[in-house]
């Protein structure tokens, strides 16, 4: 199954009513998703570059929208783990794409990874990997 | 050389400048710091329960206050790497705790881990470990 | 329930069988265990230290002893995520010593972590956390 | 610059004397390199798959690599930081491939991913990350 990018996009707004704030969805496809960050004065951090939390943030809704994508709209998926490596700075003024994919959907665990770049740039920003535990259906 | 906790806490403040939401110093020592977050609306995710990128950055903070506490007040350490575990829900409605300290500090790499759980309870909600470059001194 | 540390040391032999290459019990108690690895030829790398694959080996089944000490003598717990930091060069020709603890088991899950040090040294040369999907019992 | 596949496997066979027991060199080029490992009984777990802590040697060496086909032959750089999610079981009887890229190599620090699979399917059975530091040049 895979769900319409325009509902996926719909249930992340109810699930995460502060959540426009963490980025739009572009695309999505069965265990994909990609999403954009606007970058505005709360993401940033001393110097002008954008928080580490603020693109934890983007990597953690961008993987969840990617494993909705292949499991459905199910609420109460909960991440085990989240492992982030920090690659290179930000460019400032560009907003942040994340490119997420699941790697395994089972029954009852899910493990995916996001690419993090600036938008226009080749070279991630990070990579982050993640792991879920998928309510019974 | 340990920086006194009064120091610690003002220096923090000027570096992130919405990181009072981020947290408040309790006390530190030489590599360790304990920090405290009252939770508001805009830390929960839907369900009512604290957010995980919300523990990630309190995770964030509070170990780095852990490293300044030991190399001093250096505004340019950055993360190269953040693992969490998440582990159990919070406590709503209480806040949480980090107790953040320093596993190793060398001359240009340091990692720490940091327990994270509510108020009066002992159990960890969260178990993060991290790893900063430090800038040449 | 708790494990006595007799029972739990011949359950490992037998499960791995090559086992007794990555440690011996030495203590173990309710979630924590601790072991010791007599550092081998074999476990060295270039330069005379001990390789990372024997401290990932000997992390992963101090752990698992830690985990069985909790659960009872299971044998189809699996390792779902390890991350490890590398923190300090072992200490030429001392055996490395294993301190294993659950940080918390659930019904399905496990999570725990391991300091590894040098025999007769404090620093830690490295500190792991792991995950396990725990079979339905 | 890009060491030729020939000098890095033979480079590779002077480092890890017992190394070839952990894979040999298939294919390299300017960042990445891919690496098979001939499945033994030394690499069992009860119950006759592959045993972590041989999918996290296989994946040290194929990133180290992977590391070295970027910055040349050079024999001290040593691993920070691994991060592993296995993601289903390896086929029995069937050689492990290992697909490792370097996402960034800095001045000091270099971080890659590995992807692991069974020979002739598609699926990863695991999933690594990891951080190199780099020594000055």
């Amino acid at each position: 199954m895979t769900v319409p990018a325009e509902q996926l996009q719909e249930f992340l707004l109810q699930q995460f009513p502060q959540g426009d704030r963490f980025g739009t969805l572009l695309r999505s496809g069965d265990g994909w998703a990609e999403m954009s960050l606007e970058v505005g004065d709360e993401h940033l951090r001393p110097g002008g570059t954008v928080s580490g939390p603020t693109l934890m943030a983007l990597a953690d809704v961008a993987l969840y929208a990617a494993l909705l994508s292949r499991i459905g709209l199910v609420p109460l998926a909960v991440t085990n783990n989240l492992n982030i490596n920090f690659l290179s700075k930000p460019v400032a003024g560009q907003p942040i794409i994340a490119y997420a994919r699941m790697l395994r959907v089972g029954r009852t665990l899910g493990v995916g990874e996001v690419y993090l770049h600036s938008s226009g740039k080749e070279d991630p920003v990070a990579h982050a990997t993640m792991t879920y535990s998928i309510p019974s259906r």
